[in-house]
């Protein structure tokens, strides 16, 4: 039996994606649209297949996960459980450390679980084109290679300076066959608005989701694809936590606290969610999102109503935000910058069944560098936060002298990212926190609703 | 059971080396010293240690892996063997292609294989420290990896040009705790004589190896690590071709083909040497090494003495060699520009039990893109000279209708090669061939032993 890296046989990838929404203990607060009546599943037409629609509102506990979808996460799923034995012994810990390694896949993130489960429904709908946006490069990294095996033609409207600072995570997606747009551009109205303003603005991911779902919603062949926060791109990552819990049914092991990287929450539903029952049931498993001091949604934000995107172009939903006008610091874990949360994972937040902690940006890096001198993977900046949990749970242990057996996600690599460790080694690196009065401005822009 | 991923479980990884020397059809051609008699053990004390030193002359066919070199190996091996069915579909091909992916290694490549058994040697001889030279960064991070794993500090001289276009390697040793010196530097005197030549000179792999051999020949805590040509290096990798042999008896398949990028020689040894057996006992198994038509060391190369490095620091080896004042083309397979080859592979090919193609640079980074576009990883450039050759075989085995499977090693992705694939989308790479008399002028300088 593998003591340091558990794996199972392709015949044991789940079959079935786990949709929490039917054992909510409350009803999930409903999708608002402008005029603060429930969405309906036409008005979400213009950019998304049925399938992926009907999985956003569905209440079946067990969706079936397509045979070409399982086909194509067969190229890197089941992923990997590790059990950081050295980083146990780095630390000397009583607690057993085990991560489940999402940089496997062919992108190096959790991302395209989700991607190819949306390129699929969407190419099963006769949609030929997909647009997306992409800020750190992982998820239009994910839906490049998406669209390539199913067929379809990817444009990733990637934040300007991104495009110019990362410019290989613009050559993966090109490498894939898709076309990278930096943004703001002259193709759509929004960016067309901006760029009239500000002939140099370096864009945002809020700008960016407005061009991707603007020329989708303006094509009828064009469909929109996004890499987190909706409950469809939750569901499909629940393949991570089925799989983790039957490695740990391998080793005879369970684990007593789960720890993810929350921006949008794809990494807490996807690891998180199939445990919830075993919770429900009565084990005593804590469940923690880990966000950036500097975007503490879940941490200090507010729970209410509001938009998803920056300009108002989404649905609003009830979840735990900062206000869609805050603009998070430049931090590097470009991921987790978002004012808002998927609204499953900031309901079960709000009733107390996940716990959220936020971490300082320096913290993150130093806990990386640990994790990279231990078990040998450089972790992407996002990922470094669930490390950095992992870590202090760990010395916990050790100072209470208690076993416990941790698991967390490492969500993917830092291969794309070392520009972020040379700014740390060189000292570079800034901590943001913000006083006590300086996080409610954002929110007095909220749409009125209860 | 698996068809499209095979996977090994730990306790399957291999307990020992394989060692092709005492199955060689004749025996090997001694290492020559400057005295031009047969090296000993003793002359080689000042830079490896006893149990490397006794690897490299060893009659023994079996060397048992350490425990603490398995512990280490358990990080990222067994690595897995895939099914490229995707790849198959999109060559319409009826061959089974099969490939070893070593990019599962935190340094992403075979290369972490021989670093951790070399770190731990000199760690157990009481060495503190260790040099080493990289260009393209694939050895040099691995070389860094290891250090850390067993407690000895690194330092890597980097040719002075890879430093400054590749700096992504370079804080990749730096976050796995290495010094990184670009080379040449004013460290040794080989440094400092090129320095004085001329202040602005870009380096060359063979400046970087005088510096360190140097470096490690003048301090007694100090050893030197090489990461190809040597025969303990290729023992190490032999771990590919023992799991590859156990993964195709799990699905009752075997190779009729094995191609393997060669530079070198530690990838082609790796995969092939462990097969040799099945071959001798009258298996009909084709093993053929894919090199560069830049640097067509086998298939041009003359069978003869000559220095392993370009200043003549290294013992003489009886090998396949351009002469070691060949400079080849800045190609960006950086790991294949070699002027020679492994004793061992050298000898196999002169024996005809090994084959040998060249193939030219444009067609390896088609060859990448495809293999990128069917399976997801995206191959480091290197590792495309092997996906080529395996495609050039597929659709040879679709021409003449006949089944065929084919194995070939995925040595690296390309991950920090990315601007290599930018300049082959933007057409600016450029094949390298040479008239039938320009390849002698080298060979003119061989020292003159028979």
């Amino acid at each position: 039996m593998s003591e340091h890296k558990i794996l199972l046989d392709e015949s044991e990838l789940p079959t079935h994606w786990y949709n929490v929404i039917p054992d909510l203990p409350t009803p999930m607060a409903p999708y608002m649209g402008p005029d603060k009546q429930p969405v309906t599943p036409e008005s979400m037409q213009a950019i998304f297949p049925p399938a992926i629609i009907e999985q956003e509102m569905s209440d079946q506990r067990w969706i079936e996960i397509p045979e070409p979808v399982r086909e194509a996460l067969y190229l890197w799923r089941p992923s990997p459980l590790y059990r950081a034995k050295r980083l146990e012994k780095m630390l000397d810990t009583p607690a057993r450390i085990y991560f489940k390694y999402e940089g496997v896949s062919p992108a190096g993130s959790h991302k395209p679980n989700s991607a190819v489960a949306q390129a699929y429904y969407n190419k099963q709908a006769g949609i030929h084109r997909m647009t997306t946006e992409t800020g750190a490069g992982q998820w239009g990294s994910s839906l490049a290679l998406a669209g390539q095996m199913f067929g379809l033609d990817v444009r990733v409207y990637m934040v300007d300076v991104s495009y110019r600072q990362k410019p290989f995570r613009r050559s993966m997606m090109e490498t894939w066959g898709a076309e990278v747009i930096p943004s703001p551009s002259r193709n759509t109205e929004a960016g067309r608005n901006a760029l009239d303003k500000d002939p140099e603005n370096p864009g945002s991911l809020g700008l960016a989701i407005s061009e991707a779902v603007e020329e989708a919603a303006g094509r009828k062949d064009t469909n929109y694809g996004l890499g987190s926060v909706l409950n469809h791109v939750l569901l499909h990552q629940t393949v991570i936590g089925q799989e983790a819990k039957k490695q740990f049914e391998k080793v005879g092991d369970s684990p007593d606290v789960i720890l993810a990287p929350c921006g949008g929450g794809s990494n807490v539903g996807g690891i998180m969610f199939p445990f919830l029952a075993d919770k429900a049931a009565g084990k005593d498993i804590r469940m923690v999102a880990v966000e950036p001091t500097s975007c503490p949604t879940l941490t200090r934000g507010h729970y209410a109503y509001d938009y998803g995107d920056s300009v108002g172009l989404t649905p609003i939903m009830k979840m735990y935000t900062l206000g869609h006008d805050f603009m998070p610091p430049g931090i590097h874990a470009g991921g987790l910058r978002y004012h808002g949360d998927s609204v499953l994972v900031s309901q079960l937040y709000h009733e107390g069944i996940l716990e959220a902690v936020a971490v300082p940006q320096v913290a993150t890096f130093e806990a990386g560098v640990m994790f990279a001198r231990a078990q040998g993977i450089i972790p992407a900046p996002e990922s470094a936060h669930a490390v950095r949990a992992a870590i202090d749970e760990a010395l916990q242990a050790k100072e209470e002298g208690k076993e416990k057996t941790i698991l967390f996600t490492l969500s993917g690599h830092g291969h794309f990212d070392m520009a972020a460790y040379d700014r740390y080694f060189a000292g570079e690196l800034e901590d943001f926190d913000y006083p006590e009065d300086a996080l409610g401005k954002a929110l007095r822009t909220l749409p009125d609703i209860e």
